[in-house]
C-alpha cells in the first residue's frame, strides 16, 4: 500500500546517523519495529539489556545497541546514544507523503482582508476571516477556520478541522492536531436574578514558537490579556486549558489533563496522563504531577507530587501503602481492644 | 492588529455603568486587565480589599473598586457591585468584529427541504439536511452540519465545525462552541452470541434556550424519549453527556465533566471541573459536585459533596485529613500494641 | 416534525418479531418509550417485576414484558428475551432518515489517486488524499477528511467532520462518530538540548472490522508497527487510545476513558467509564476495570478491579468502607491511648 518505501543498507544508516556495524553491513532495511513485532527486512533496538534475552526471537534483521553483545544471529549497529539515534533512524524511514500545493486551494474561503504568505499552504475547504495574517510554509490542511484578527507564524503546520477562534497569535513552527479549538470564550459566569451570565472575555490566545498541541484538546480565550503556552511545550489530546492560564516554557501536558482558570505552569513543568490543576494555583519550574493526580494548591520548583488530592510523591506512596492496610490496621485496633477491655477488667476484679 | 480600539475616558465610562469618579476622569481607557498586567491606558479593579497593597505596583491608568481606597496613585471608579461593573465595563470594550454574512454563504450545502430564516447566517462550508428549520437571526459559523429534522431556534450561534446529528431540537439564544457533537448515539450495547450489539437509539437530544455548550463537548442521543439539557444551563469544554441524561435549568457543568446515561440533574446543580456522576443517578436542586469528585449515588437538594466516591464535603475533608495521618495513625498503633504486650506479659509473669 | 413516523398494530409488532399478545392486539404503536415518559400510542417494557408496580400509572398504550401480569389495563407483548426484542421493537420504529447520496458530492474534494468504490457516498465538503482506497457501500458525511494511503473497507460509516490521518486502515462495517481523530502522532518526546523533540511516528492505525468509535474520541498512530484496535470493540465518546496501544476483540471501552502508550488490551475488556490504564502494562481477556478507576499495573483475564490505583473489587469495597470509617478508627485508637495511658501509670504506681 505504502508505495514511497525506502530502503537502506546498514552501512548506509550508520554512515548516515553516525554509528559502527557489527556484523553484515550490506543487508537491506526498510523500517524499525519494536523486537516482538520486527519482521524480516526491519530493524529493531535494545534500549536495556534486560531485554537483550529476547533478541534470539526477533525475525528483525538488525539491531540498534549502545553495547555490544556477543552471540548475536542478526547484524548491530553500535550507537553512542540509544535514544537519539533511534529517532535519526525514524525519520530516515518516515513515511514520505505527498507535499501539500502552495497557495489557496480553490475551495478555501479567504476574506480579502487576509494576509497570506505566498509560500503557505491553505487547504481545501479552510474559512479564514478578516485582516487574519499567515507566514512563510504554514500550512492549514483541510476544514480549518482562522477567526478575524487572528496570526499564524512561518512552518507551522494546522491539521485538518483545527479552529482558531479571532483575536489568537499562533507562533512559529507550532503544530496543531485535527479537531483542536484554540480561542473557545472561557467558562466563567456571574449570577445575574438567579441566571448565570456570561462573563465577557475580551482577551485572546498566544501560543507561542514551536508549541505542539493534540488532538481535540482546547485552549480558551482570556477573560482580559492572553491565556499563553510558552515556546516549546508539548500538548497532547483531549486537554483542557481554562481562561488565562500562563504556561512556561518547554512542558510536557500529557492526555486528558485539565489546568483551570488562571493557573500558572513554570518552565519544564510535566503533567502526566488524567493529571489536573485547580484554578488560581501556582506550579514551579521543573515540577511533576503525576498521572491521575490532581493538584488543589500551589507547589514550589521541582517537586513531584502524585494522588488525589496531589501530595509529595513519596507522602503519597506511604499512603497508598497504608491505605491498603486498612483491614489489617482495623483487625489490629479491634484486638488490641479485646486486650485492653481484658486489662481493665482484670484490674477491677482485683 | 486590533484594528478596532474603542478608547474612553473614564468619565464617559462612569456615566455609561453608573459609578463615580474620584480623580481624574478624563484620562483615557483602551481595556481591562489584571492588577499585575495592566499597562497604561487600561482599567483594573479590586475584588478584595486584601488586593489593594499590590495597586501600587500596577501600570493601570485607573481601578474599579466598590470601596474608595487611601492614597491612591491612579483615578478610581467607585461601583455599587464590583462584578456586574466588571462585566459591564468588559461589555464596552469587547472587541469588535465583523458582524457574519447574512444568507447561505454559497459555499453551504444546503437541502432544499430545510427552512432557513432570511435573517439566518449560514456560513462557509456547512451542510444543512433535509427538513431542517433554523431561526431568525441564529448564526452558523463555518464548516457546521445540521442532520435531518433537526432545529435550531433564533438568535442562536454555532461556532465552526459544531455537528449535529438528526432529530436534534437547540432553541433559542444559544451558544454552541467549536467541534461539540450533539446527538451522537449513546454507548448502549447488548451481548448478541458473545459479541456487543448496538443498541438502537431512535430519541434526540433537547436543548432547551439559552444553554451554552463548550469545545469539543458530546451530548449523546437517547434511546427513546430525549436527552434534555435544560433552559439557562451551561456546559464547559470536553464534557460528556450520556444518552437520557435529564439536566435541569441553570445548571453550571465544568470542563472534562462526565455526566453517565439516564442520571437526572435538577436545577442549579454546580459540577465542577473533571467531576463524574455515574449511571441512573439523580442530583437534587442546587446540589454541588466539588472538583474530580465521583458521584455514584443519589444527592438531594442542596448537598454538597466532595471526593472519590464522592460524600458529604465536610465528612469528605475529615477523611482526607486522617488519610493523611495514616502514618501517625499506624505508628500509634504500633506504639499501642507493644505497650499492651508489655502489660499482658506482666500480668502473666505476676 | 418526524414526517415519516411508521404506525404498526401490536399484532403486527407480535408477528414481526416474534411474541404473543395478551389483550387487544389492534391498538395502534408508533414508537418505544419508558415507563414514566410513555404517551398513549407508545410501547413500553418492564425489565424487572420490581418495576411492574409503575406500570398502572403510566400512559403507554401496550407494554412488553417477559412474564405476564396480572391486573393491566393495557395489552401485554409478551416475549421471550426481553433486552433482545426491545432491541427488535427499537429497529422497527428508528426513525427513516434520507439515504445519503451514493457517489462523490461536487464539493468534494478527492485526489485523482484515490480508489472509491462506486457504491460508496462521499458526502459534502470532504477531502479524499492520494492513493486512498474507500469500499463498497461506506458512507462519508459531510467534512471528513481521509489521509494520504489511508483505506476504509466496505460498508463503514463516518459521521460529519471525522478525520483520519495518512497510512491508517479502517475495517469493514466500523462507524466513526463525528469530529473523532485518528493517527494523529502519539505523544512521545526526547529532550534534545534541554527541548523536547518530537519522535517521529511512522506507524499507522489499523482499525479491524465493526469497531464502533465515539465522538470527539483519538486513536494515536504508532512510532513504528500499528496501533491496532480488535475487531468488534466499541469505543465511547472523548476516549484516549495512545500509540502502539494494542486492543483485542469485543472490548467495552466507555467514555473519557484512556489508555496510555503500548498497554495491550485482550478480547472482551470493559474499561467503565472515566477509567484509565497506564502505559506498557497488560489487561487479561476479560478484565473489567470499573468506573474511575486508574490501573497502575498488569491484570490478569478475568479480574475486576475498582479505585485509584485500581486494585481487586473486592478488597477496594473494603477499604472503602474502612476509608469511611477513618474518624471512627481515629477515634478508638484515642480511646485506647488513654486506658493504656492510665493501665501503665496504675502500674507504676503500684
Amino acid at each position: 500500500m505504502d508505495q514511497s518505501v525506502v530502503m537502506l543498507t546498514l552501512d548506509q544508516i550508520a554512515e548516515t546517523i553516525g554509528g559502527r556495524v557489527i556484523g553484515d553491513g550490506s543487508i537491506k532495511i526498510r523500517s524499525v519495529n519494536s523486537l516482538a513485532e520486527a519482521q524480516p527486512g526491519q530493524i529493531t533496538f535494545i534500549t536495556s539489556e534486560r531485554h537483550a534475552g529476547l533478541l534470539s526471537g526477533s525475525k528483525a534483521s538488525a539491531v540498534m545497541v549502545a553495547v555490544p553483545l556477543e552471540d548475536v544471529h542478526i547484524a548491530q549497529l553500535l550507537v553512542a546514544d540509544l535514544q537519539s539515534a533511534l529517532i535519526a533512524v525514524l525519520d530516515l524511514f518516515a513515511p514520505h507523503l505527498k507535499k501539500p500545493s502552495v497557495g489557496l486551494h480553490p475551495t478555501a474561503v479567504v476574506d480579502e482582508s487576509a494576509t497570506i504568505h505566498p509560500s503557505a499552504c491553505i487547504g481545501p475547504h479552510c474559512t479564514i476571516g478578516p485582516n487574519v495574517a499567515i507566514g512563510e510554509e504554514t500550512v492549514l490542511e483541510s476544514g480549518c477556520r482562522v477567526g478575524e484578527n487572528s496570526s499564524i507564524g512561518r512552518g507551522s503546520y494546522l491539521h485538518a478541522n483545527v479552529v482558531i477562534y479571532p483575536n489568537c497569535h499562533i507562533g512559529n513552527t507550532c503544530i496543531l492536531h485535527s479537531n483542536s479549538t484554540i480561542g473557545a470564550t472561557g467558562f466563567g459566569y456571574y449570577p445575574v436574578e438567579g441566571r448565570p451570565k456570561l462573563i465577557p472575555h475580551n482577551g485572546g490566545v498566544i501560543i507561542e514558537d514551536g508549541v505542539e498541541i493534540g488532538a481535540n484538546s482546547c485552549v480558551d480565550r482570556a477573560k482580559f490579556g492572553n491565556t499563553v503556552i510558552g515556546a516549546g511545550t508539548k500538548i497532547d489530546n483531549l486537554v483542557q486549558i481554562a481562561h488565562n492560564v500562563i504556561i512556561g516554557r518547554c512542558c510536557l501536558i500529557a492526555g486528558q489533563t485539565g489546568v483551570a482558570g488562571s493557573t500558572c505552569l513554570g518552565d519544564g513543568v510535566i503533567m502526566a496522563g488524567d493529571s489536573g490543576a485547580s484554578d488560581h494555583i501556582t506550579i514551579g519550574d521543573g515540577a511533576i504531577v503525576g498521572a491521575c493526580s490532581k493538584l488543589f494548591d500551589d507547589i514550589g520548583p521541582g517537586e513531584k507530587v502524585f494522588g488525589v488530592p496531589a501530595m509529595d510523591v513519596g507522602k503519597a506512596r506511604r499512603i497508598n501503602v497504608l491505605t491498603r492496610r486498612l483491614p489489617d490496621l482495623a483487625t489490629r485496633l479491634k484486638t488490641l481492644e479485646k486486650q485492653v477491655d481484658q486489662l481493665l477488667a482484670e484490674k477491677d476484679n482485683r
